[in-house]
């Protein structure tokens, strides 16, 4: 068995400390399990989350770290229990490459939500080995957390869906949001909230970016195709668009007070925050009670919701803004998405960067 | 025209200064318009609002104030275009006596979340008189906010229910939970509280109380028929408790951290707050977000929910644990309430105390 074979290796680029800074590091992969899919990697986003795991901001970072959750492949090897994908296959892996399947969460498809799960990198996998991300050769994921991307989804636009658009498509999908006719608010303007504008327009909404100033106005409007631009600021503005939007998707993740924002709101509407806060948030109780608000939190999505998200994205031609990277500019990028200079996501061709030569 | 004829009086207990103290206090009513009742106060519950208004607590009270929203009585004659009651019906007047009719709340009958309703008391009707609550011998209501009590319900016992039962149905109602088999939590044991475990135990739920202290456990089980009790600062039984709530209604009307009782729900479950707090409340994101649960809001309840929430009291012969007293009790009355000296609200028997004569 696996044991009397050599340990089959690759090469990803992994930070071996806070500095977060990444060089080549080689290490072994486990042999393809019967669940397993052994993933030749071709490209992967770069999310904000990286950076702070990259840089152990939550304290909970172990090294040698190999980021990237937004992993497209192509499909090598599979295990024997493996059915549906076979070599060949383009491939995602997002966040989560396990949990318990034994509890609520896991037993209603939300296995996102499973307290046991195992997340891409930075985590253990139930063999003792820690997991590494998709800034790396190969990976070897179980099935369960492996998606397919439909045809005619090009691999580096298909990469950042599975992070950031899956972290948008999934709250307006559960919250009732996914059908036309609705007034969404996009709060914040970086990776996942650029996904969140293209997929609240192709459900056929009116949609509002709100953003702390003017800079982004033209690239809203004109470039991503939003339909109004609000400066929080602007408080003759802010007044004038009260009570006006059916839900807002938070995308800020730095402390700000929630009341502006929760005024957007007409009765019934609902603020769905995405992004993980160091800080606690606030907010004052009649806004809340005397409109029937609900403020809400969402984390990534379902593997479920995944394939129909990509389904969606496909059929509405949906594509996503990026600038393509090669692995030895990984670091210069990070650096670059620290100071929010990107339009809107990094994807690093991994395939192309030649990693394993 | 009413122009002509000599002024209707009635009596109140009116407080006349933010000392809250009230004393009797004469005053106009207006003819009985075409979409009007004329009612004969027969009893007034006391609610907790009540004593932040007498009090000015919100800044915004207007004097002589006559207050009381849990209001039953008897139609004593009805405007030409009222049709749905006639004198001698039994009925019930609320939280609110107007509406604006046109926005969308009010098109969707939830008149309560109209920007421009008017409250029972302190709030101007729309011909400038002041608007003057239940504590008084009479009020002249639009048919619209005027519920007919159905017959098996005592006046007493219905009291309560036009506002803080209503306050719990609501919630309950809307956000889903109207269903057997769920288990609810309910933070607080007042006057909504102990409304709010009678009507989530007659919906078929499984409710756990939750307190700051043990003085109310015997109560809660014994009197009341909750399932469960949780003292918050019980760190151990609070984790024992973690993820288990479907929802936890939130009656508690003091700044407090929202954390434990969200800690408490389950993936997707909902916290309610019912009761307006002048301090921000706060909470940290990710216990929101990585298990997608909601903090909402709701505030009494529609018209609509009035009657079914009046229909399902009387089905599940559901009453409310009450201390019947006289209005030259009641200063004393809000004293004791003050200090959450009462099992569970007093009703103020109206009629008994004539003040009419």
């Amino acid at each position: 068995m696996g044991s009397l074979e050599k340990e089959r290796t690759t090469v990803g680029w992994a930070a071996r400390d806070p500095t977060g800074f990444l060089s080549p590091y080689t290490y072994g992969l486990r042999n393809t399990g019967p669940e397993d899919v052994f993933i030749k990697v071709l490209c992967c986003g770069i999310c904000h989350t990286d950076l702070h795991q990259l840089k152990n901001d939550l304290g909970m970072s172990n090294y040698p770290m190999v980021p990237g959750h937004e992993v497209v492949g192509e499909v090598v090897e599979v295990g024997s229990g493996v059915t549906k994908l076979k070599a060949g296959d383009r491939v995602g892996v997002g966040v989560i490459v396990g949990c318990c399947r034994e509890c609520s969460p896991c037993k209603s498809n939300i296995e996102q939500y499973c307290n046991k799960r195992i997340w891409s990198y930075n985590d253990v996998h139930p063999d003792g080995k820690p997991t590494q991300g998709g800034f790396a050769g190969a990976m070897v994921v179980d099935q369960k957390f492996v998606v397919k991307i439909p045809d005619g989804l090009a691999p580096e636009q298909a990469a950042p869906l599975l992070c950031a658009g899956l972290t948008v498509y999934s709250p307006l999908s559960h919250f009732g949001f996914k059908k036309s006719g609705l007034r969404g608010g996009i709060l914040g303007l970086g990776g996942v909230g650029h996904m969140g504008v293209k997929i609240a327009k192709a459900m056929g909404h009116h949609v509002t970016v709100i953003s702390s100033s003017d800079k982004k106005r033209e690239e809203a409007l004109e470039h991503l195709g939003a339909d109004a631009y609000l400066v929080s600021s602007d408080a003759e503005a802010m007044q004038k668009a009260a009570d006006s939007l059916d839900y807002i998707i938070n995308t800020v993740p730095v402390f700000h007070p929630l009341e502006p924002y929760l005024s957007l709101l007409k009765v019934d509407g609902k603020l769905i925050l995405l992004g993980v806060i160091a800080n606690p948030l606030q907010f004052v109780t009649p806004v809340v009670i005397l409109g029937r608000k609900t403020i809400a939190g969402s984390f990534i999505g379902s593997m479920q919701e995944t394939e129909e998200m990509l389904e969606f994205c496909k059929e509405k031609g949906l594509t996503s803004q990026i600038e393509v990277v090669k692995m030895d500019y990984v670091n210069t990028a990070l650096e670059r998405l620290e100071k929010n200079d990107v339009r809107y996501r990094f994807v690093v061709d991994v395939a192309g960067s030649k990693l394993d030569q």
